[in-house]
């Protein structure tokens, strides 16, 4: 039997989604609730979570046992952001106080702001300040309580530089212990080319051998002014071929064909859906592509909300993630999220937490792995300074933590 | 000449509303910027705010002085929160769980729960456990950047336990650094009485009198199920007599005269304002009774927005505050306020600073002393670890500060 390396005790609750992902429909808001608990961690791996007698009896902490004091608190897995844009360098303050005086994101991309300004200060950084940059925020992720998370390329354009950012990526990865799962992203045309659809060729091209080797899905961004359904078909078409996970950025301003695109060539997610109609929500929710919500970066830019609570209902995989990144979210609080999923898109705080633990690690292909505090899981578990679990969503900005346990090891 | 205690030095900038409160109109917006920046403080005042030589050379720090290092980050005045609701016991995570279901905030008030379960748990608990809530409430509001709060109370309604909230406020605010403004708060009318003018004549007769020997304030909640105008004026006319400060809770779900009470009666502010059209925010901003706005409480509620851009435009006296307490605003942070301001209310960056520092103060009699890095002022200040001072609401949940000196004093 395996020895006990570190032993939380006596919590008042110990809470997990109820299944492993993808939870769809009314299951999203199944919880497996130990109350009291003691959760026994040997190593990376989950022991044993249950009555507080009962753990104790079964895998005794020893005399080299690392104790947390779990009274008058809860715990609840490590979470899973399945969206993040966590590699870049610059910033976009002052874009921030041009859309607080009325500024849309749209208008500022289109006069060569938005993603082309952080393309440009990604493009002149080197890749020791990029990974410098990358392992500061997931620092800051691990703050909020992130334990997994996605980080995705896209603001290189160029082959080098999308080149230097996965590397970057994969640096910044061996640092933090955060555990962090890279994705290539073609984010927006490069304006040196002729239109979306040379540049798409380039990508298949010239970027996409190389970068499968870095990344474990691609990613695209089907919108006005960015990529359309054809070149989004033949890049899918691409990257399955390197056994690429495909994600897509779809409906975040407009409809224009994400959701059929994504069921066809069976992408794991579509991701944003601001914008999209009863229809779309109703064929995603009979699919099994994620649904991938942002409410942070719906607040960031002041859009429309995305059609959250129909995607439940009708049986959709809905993840909640972050987008972080430095012009439409500049968010790295899964908490922050799940508040906002409670008070803007009436998802319960149960559905909030599924969703960015079980069906977040869903997304990027790691069920089973994390995302519950279950025997055999990865050691990922929040220690909340609260004695309620729904505090997490219910204290806005005021996530607190007691403890903080990343593969077995407290933080 | 006075010795310096406390040096800031080689700051990006420091930052500052340009003028003592009220600020209305342009002028809300108008920041004094010294860039690059050191500030020297002696005591508990702030000596000068300069270019580093200039500073450097008229108050070099001797060798007791407490240095701190302000190389790529910048200063900004310790915010000041006029409108909390810091003292209670119990929570209230059920029903926020339930409102994520749709139940609405009045449905739940006038199911008996809302502010009357937070009375009940606040009458059941000592006066001790009372203070200690209040202490570790303040140190959250600390950990955000605010280092002048208003308290409230109001979760008593009866005399004694309206008297013991004063009072745990009181010994609370002896053992925080934060400087505390105590209000009393006619909440809501106690059931036990026949009708509101009932209540309000015990109000009145029993408990103002006491009130207002540890209050600064008076502050009335004006609205649907609670208080209307007659018991409203006769409240303020009584407060008014002991010298206390009047202030109100108006046009949250509905628009009952409150403002022109609240100008009829010299308020110093109407808070909250979700409800306010178009006359209401002009009488509003002709008058010197200060608008102090609460986005947090609206996300936190899913209500309408407050006419921002209409206050600030038409020259209201505009403040921000958090609306901190356990139902309708459990948050503490006023950047994440400032950030809401900035992507809901369309107030600019600076707009927001200055109304949760110089305005706020206004709105607490407390002009001229804090919310300003100014000579003579109180050495509240914030090194933010950001080298642009409007992170401070750009970083979405993200606040975090190198350094807080709150009374000339490192934290």
């Amino acid at each position: 039997m395996s020895e006990t390396t570190l032993f939380i005790h006596d919590l008042e609750a110990a809470v997990s989604p109820a299944r492993s992902g993808p939870l769809r429909g009314k299951s999203l808001g199944d919880l497996e609730v130990h109350s009291p608990a003691s959760v026994a961690i040997s190593g990376d791996r989950i022991l044993a979570v249950g009555k507080p007698e009962d753990v104790l009896r079964e895998h005794p902490p020893g005399p080299e046992c690392v104790s947390v004091d779990g009274r008058g608190k809860v715990a609840m897995p490590g979470l899973v952001d399945c969206h993040t844009h966590a590699c870049f360098l610059g910033d976009r303050a002052r874009e921030f106080e041009l859309r607080s005086a009325g500024a849309s994101y749209e208008e500022l991309h289109a006069a060569g702001g938005g993603i082309l300004s952080t393309v440009s200060a990604t493009r002149e950084g080197s890749e020791d300040e990029l990974a410098a940059v990358a392992e500061r925020h997931f620092g800051w992720m691990l703050e909020h309580g992130t334990m997994t998370a996605e980080a995705k390329s896209g603001y290189g354009l160029d082959r080098d530089t999308e080149m230097k950012m996965l590397r970057a990526i994969a640096r910044a990865a061996e640092n933090t212990p955060l555990d962090v799962s890279p994705t290539f992203l073609a984010h927006t045309p490069d304006r040196e080319f002729e239109d979306a659809g040379a540049y798409t060729e380039y990508v298949i091209n010239e970027i996409l051998p190389e970068a499968a080797k870095h990344a474990r899905a691609a990613d695209i961004f089907l919108e006005r002014g960015s990529f359309e359904v054809p070149e989004a078909r033949r890049y899918f078409e691409a990257a399955r071929e390197y056994g690429l996970a495909l994600r897509m950025h779809g409906d975040q301003f407009t409809e224009r064909g994400a959701i059929p695109l994504a069921v066809e060539v069976g992408a794991k997610s579509v991701d944003h859906l601001e914008a999209t109609g009863d229809e779309g929500a109703k064929t995603l929710a009979k699919s099994d592509v994620a649904a991938v919500l942002l409410p942070a970066c719906a607040l960031f830019l002041d859009l429309p909300l995305p059609p959250a609570r129909t995607l439940v209902e009708e049986g959709a995989i809905v993840a909640l993630a972050t987008d972080f990144n430095p012009g439409s979210s500049f968010c790295e609080s899964l908490p922050l999220v799940m508040s906002l999923a409670c008070m803007r898109l009436k998802m319960s705080p149960a559905e909030s937490l599924s969703a960015c633990t079980a069906n977040a690690a869903h997304v990027l292909g790691m069920s089973g792995e994390v995302g519950r505090i279950s025997p055999g899981y990865r050691a990922d578990i929040l220690v909340l300074d609260a004695p309620d679990w729904r505090y997490v969503a219910y204290h806005l900005g005021g996530d607190r933590f007691a403890a903080r346990v990343k593969s077995g090891e407290l933080l």
